[in-house]
């Protein structure tokens, strides 16, 4: 299989630790994609994901999969014996779900408008307003104070072990850089994660 | 079970949906969250739901569980034998889950960034930008465009069969109108499927 994607890019990054995770890494083929020259927005690429975005996974068959959490999902459900990262039971699945959009919405989201709204990084190929990102890079902080208070007495985000929210958030929380959001010497509970995610192997593919 | 919602708003409705299509509507009780005079922002609804949104799902033992497709999530998993909604096979789930997100970041995501930020209907608790609200909207009508071209030669949008990604599709096509983004006549694959799906007992609850 064929993962396209771009190294320094936060959503295929979360792609890449989910498959750490699981110890399948070695069954997709990485195919870098330069974004600032646009290697996304080529006709071939469209071709593979119409919305123009990496990660896109592509099966032997060449069907092909974009999302990042339908790319983490397929691994998932296609290699039931590999640790499970969404979930076990059907609670635990919904609490999961609900912490992934979580961090999608309220995390993820306004990480990334703040920065393409701030930066111009993308500018050719969409508007920019620079004070609806900072209004985003609010959001990001206070998200970054509600994630410290929850990991008070816990060690990962959910269920007391590993799963993709803390994967998730571990990639954005790290990205946030890129927007001058950095974690508070007052956040212990949320520098004490980030390390202990930043420990292991997958942090580091 | 609880469901807080409010029977106006378009993520309440895509639960109820989902509920309706598996026959499983009696399992809840809906209970009625005012949104514009607030009644999501007061301390006892932060407790079931600190991002303050509906709709939310208050478990037999108050636990509660937020965020649309984690609701839904709980109910497909929760209740095997009800008509699977989020696909049977690994590819077929991971298929609808990009759907899933196709229709959360580029149309529900810019449908709701329009309304709020060009209507003020929340300007008591958010900043508006008014111009990003704008090309928000151009972003709905360019997704309404791909959908009607996607829809060529189909009848749903995945898999030849009725999936969340037809009910999501569906409630938010709809609530577009309040931003002034409608069907238009030309397009009439989506036309013809909007019509398929509004005949459906559960585009009525
Ligand atoms: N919702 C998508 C978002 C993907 C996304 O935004 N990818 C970024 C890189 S992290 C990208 O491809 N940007 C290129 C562009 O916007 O032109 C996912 O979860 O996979
Ligand atoms: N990502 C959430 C979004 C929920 C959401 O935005 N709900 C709206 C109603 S459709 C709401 O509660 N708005 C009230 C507010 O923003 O104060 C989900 O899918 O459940």
């Amino acid at each position: 299989m064929k993962l396209y994607e771009t190294a320094t890019a936060p959503n295929p990054r979360r792609v890449r630790m989910f498959l750490a995770e699981k110890g399948l890494l070695d069954e997709v083929e990485c195919v870098q994609i330069d974004l600032q020259k646009g290697e996304n927005l080529t006709r071939e690429f469209t071709a593979r994901n119409p919305m123009r975005k990496v990660p896109v996974l592509e099966l032997i068959d060449g069907t092909c999969i974009s999302e990042t959490m339908a790319i983490c999902r397929y691994f998932e459900e296609a290699y039931p014996e590999s640790p499970k990262l969404l979930g076990e039971t059907p609670l635990e699945k919904a609490q999961i779900e609900q912490w992934l959009r979580w961090i999608e919405f309220y995390l993820a989201m306004p990480t990334g408008m703040a920065f393409q709204h701030s930066s111009g990084y993308f500018k050719d190929r969409m508007n920019c307003f620079p004070e609806w990102g900072d209004d985003c890079k609010y959001a990001t902080e206070r998200f970054f104070e509600f994630l410290n208070d929850h990991l008070k007495e816990r060690e990962f985000i959910c269920h007391e072990r590993i799963s993709a929210a803390d994967l998730n958030a571990f990639a954005i929380v790290q990205f946030a850089r890129v927007i001058k959001v950095r974690m508070q010497a007052s956040q212990s509970y949320l520098n004490a994660w980030h390390d202990r995610i930043a420990a292991r192997p997958s942090a580091h593919v």
